[in-house]
């Protein structure tokens, strides 16, 4: 069975552009045999471990400690918050059996873990002293899913979720937007992936929480993406699992808690932020490979020179620090090996032959689009350097740009029923329309019968603060982001 | 409830002072709620990190990538491999409802991962030239399990995986005996935790596999370990998998694979190999905190100036690459502290109170026993580096001459019978008997008896040669390890 092995242009079929995108950057597969379910290849586990290296640095030096929960709880468990088990239920996988018998009480497989943590918390807790308890957990989790997309939306999925008790409702909240921060600072520093901070509407909030905050970026096709979500818990689940801890008065007291994640669905979000009809465009900053370098030549007397000095400039320029690969596959043209690192995303190419040689000199070539440019060999290293901070600030320029050009405000009901309307996954056109609105479940549900919904309201207003609900006129704060998502 | 807080001796109950040092150290808790499923608590995650670290980076370096496979298998998938079902049957977690509804088929939660890697590799190997393919994977696993032990037997437990495969018996033999020595170097000479290379018996040996290779090492109340695990898989997983690959020849033959893992099995070794009656003690390269700085004062006067002092002196063994806490918690004494980081296994505590400063000196204890000494503070980074060595060093002849003392070579079967006899987890007093076997199932069959098992025949014999089998009086080629084991 011969496979497809060029790549779907946009313009045609954006969704078939991403599973192509996907495919032939050996990011991942779908596990056919496994519902909903793929597997993450090599390169996109990769970019998955510089994802965690960067956060979990972060999330220590904010003072979280890294732990580990059972995959298994019991399903009572989740019933015990009455909006968590409303909003679990329809997608766990449970395990009925178990070394060959049938299980007294069903274990649900985590669809995340704050009720397992509650019932620790609970334990663990007493006083004051033992506050604030932050711990982070990495882990996979599975939700079923009917409709999956690999890394967007998979039955199971990778993530960290942190967790974390506080002994006042403000510091629970300053916890979940400090690490909101964190994975905005992450997403734009280091994805090069612009994302809006705001808080969820009460319809599309965390189930169980008080408050839940995201950070929502925008997909080439203009479909909003939820990156990465912080809950304000409350208490919530310190009410449902018993976690009290005595104060400071010697009172008994709840505790307050937050929970907050992102997953490998951040590596969908990066492939839809800068990826091109050629196929997988990275940021340096999250490339496994940095540099490629490809040596030329058509006799084998040529070879040994081009290798040596091609081994001598990829030392050169991992000494400043760079991931450089040296392509020596025997049997394959240099046009074949281009093609081959384009797709994977590697962001600058190295081209060295015998004419280059004898000029002292290198070809190379960005991955995100410039023309081919020498080099001289003594240059290199740092030029490359130079380069990776060039890529870095021009890919994010350009989805700040992106997000800026598709971002409308839009004041009538029926201009952005209009707007909405044509607009899917695998079309584009994607807007995000700034809208005001009253804070009323009525006119969002109004909104949602687009197929949009209400992806933020954002911390920051840069749209002229108050004004008149797009649905029923009534007074607004400030605009809200609508927006059709992955 | 009032939760005890001291330590069983080891001569009192062997297996109750392991779980107290677990307890103490806060290094896990039995999670109750989940059957055989344990909490790994922040201490003990970090000592996880440092060994995945460790590995990781070998594994990297041997040209293994890691990858990330689904954790539910089709549960017909296990049925393919004969052996392989029939050794993982008994143990496998189902999951039956996904989505609230009966699944058509039941998945299995991963026991091991060898059937759905195969699937995966019989689609992405068809030539010569995409072998070796050398994949790892970290990952959670399940085997129901009926008697657990924090760490050392848990129905979900965290590993690695490591799955390749190879166009020739030869390599898929010589890539299973490379990463066996990459676990045994690691085990030797960052967990300080001698080890015995060898191969499994036929009866001993992993499911599926055609050989099993071990790392096998003796607990201090002389029970046996198998720490890691190495296999030669032979054809087996590649013929029920229909993994085929056109050779050198173009001819189609079925790949040679290898699996090997450790776990968190690790942990228990590690507390099981050091520790005393005083709770954990670490190696300094397993310790997540090496250096525990207690500053001492009676009076807040004399608080800041001891406080500075802790902080340069800490700034400069940090400076040398120590992990250094300095603990600043108000409102406890000194004792208390040093109580606290000694159970925690911290390798050595520092002293500094007024009068050290005042003579310009600290005081030094390490964990391992040796008594409390000044140390001038111009020289403390250098002599805690020193003495980092020296800790790490002691421990591993320490644990090596225990084996030592507890290795008999053994000649009668009523000997053999009478010195395993008394032999508990809970008393100690374990051997490890070296006997001379014939290779037959009947005699493994007796000695199996006693309820010690074959552990290995090692690599190397250093017990002289040929003999008679302690059963059968028929011949022996070498002497084998047998034990009591965990």
């Amino acid at each position: 069975m011969a496979e497809k092995t060029t790549i779907t242009p946009r313009a045609e079929d954006y969704a078939s552009w991403y599973q192509d995108v996907i495919r032939q950057g050996e990011l991942a597969e779908p596990a056919e045999v496994v519902k909903g379910c793929m597997v993450i290849k090599p390169h996109g586990y990769a970019i998955w471990e510089k994802i965690q290296a960067q956060l979990d640095r972060r999330f220590k030096e904010t003072g979280h400690k890294n732990a580990y929960f059972p995959l298994f709880i019991p399903e009572s468990f989740l019933k015990r918050e009455a909006q968590h088990v409303e909003g679990f239920s329809p997608e766990l996988a449970v395990v009925t059996i178990g070394g060959g018998k049938q299980l007294e009480e069903a274990y649900v497989v985590r669809p995340t873990s704050e009720t397992i943590i509650g019932h620790f918390f609970a334990k663990w807790i007493s006083s004051w002293r033992d506050l604030p308890l932050l711990i982070n957990q990495w882990a996979n989790v599975v939700r079923w899913e009917l409709r999956t997309r690999m890394f967007l939306r998979t039955t199971e999925f990778l993530w960290q979720e942190g967790h974390t008790a506080h002994a006042s409702h403000e510091e629970a909240i300053a916890e979940a937007r400090r690490m909101l921060e964190v994975y905005a600072e992450f997403a734009e520093g280091w994805m090069a992936m612009p994302v809006i901070r705001g808080t969820k509407t009460e319809s599309e909030k965390f189930a169980g929480a008080v408050t839940s905050y995201c950070i929502e970026a925008m997909m080439q096709n203009g479909l909003a993406l939820q990156a990465g979500t912080s809950h304000d818990l409350g208490q919530n689940f310190g009410k449902a699992f018993d976690v009290k801890f005595q104060n400071t008065e010697k009172q008994l007291e709840y505790v307050w808690q937050t929970s907050w994640g992102v997953s490998t669905r951040l590596i969908g979000g990066l492939v839809m932020s800068h990826s091109d009809d050629n196929g997988l465009v990275l940021p340096p900053r999250m490339a496994p490979i940095q540099v490629a370098v490809v040596p030329i030549y058509r006799k084998d007397e040529e070879r040994q020179a081009v290798y040596e000095a091609a081994d001598r400039l990829a030392a050169e320029a991992r000494a400043k620090g760079l991931l450089v690969e040296v392509d020596k596959r025997e049997g394959y043209k240099p046009g074949f090996k281009y093609f081959h690192w384009e797709q994977r995303g590697v962001p600058v190419r190295v081209e060295i032959g015998p004419r280059d040689l004898a000029a002292s000199q290198v070809m190379i070539k960005r991955r995100d689009g410039a023309d081919k440019r020498a080099v001289p060999m003594g240059e290199l290293a740092g030029t490359l350097f130079g380069v990776m901070e060039t890529i870095q600030g021009d890919l994010l320029a350009r989805a700040r740009e992106r997000m800026e050009q598709s971002t409308l405000e839009v004041d009538s009901h029926d201009e952005f029923v209009g707007l909405m309307a044509p607009i899917t996954a695998e079309k584009g056109g994607g807007k995000f329309a700034m809208v005001h609105w009253c804070g009323s479940p009525d006119c969002e549900a109004r909104i949602k019968e687009t197929k949009a919904t209400f992806r933020c309201i954002p911390f920051e207003d840069r749209h002229g603060g108050p004004g008149k609900c797009l649905v029923c006129g009534g007074p607004s704060p400030r605009r809200v982001v609508a927006a059709k998502a992955y």
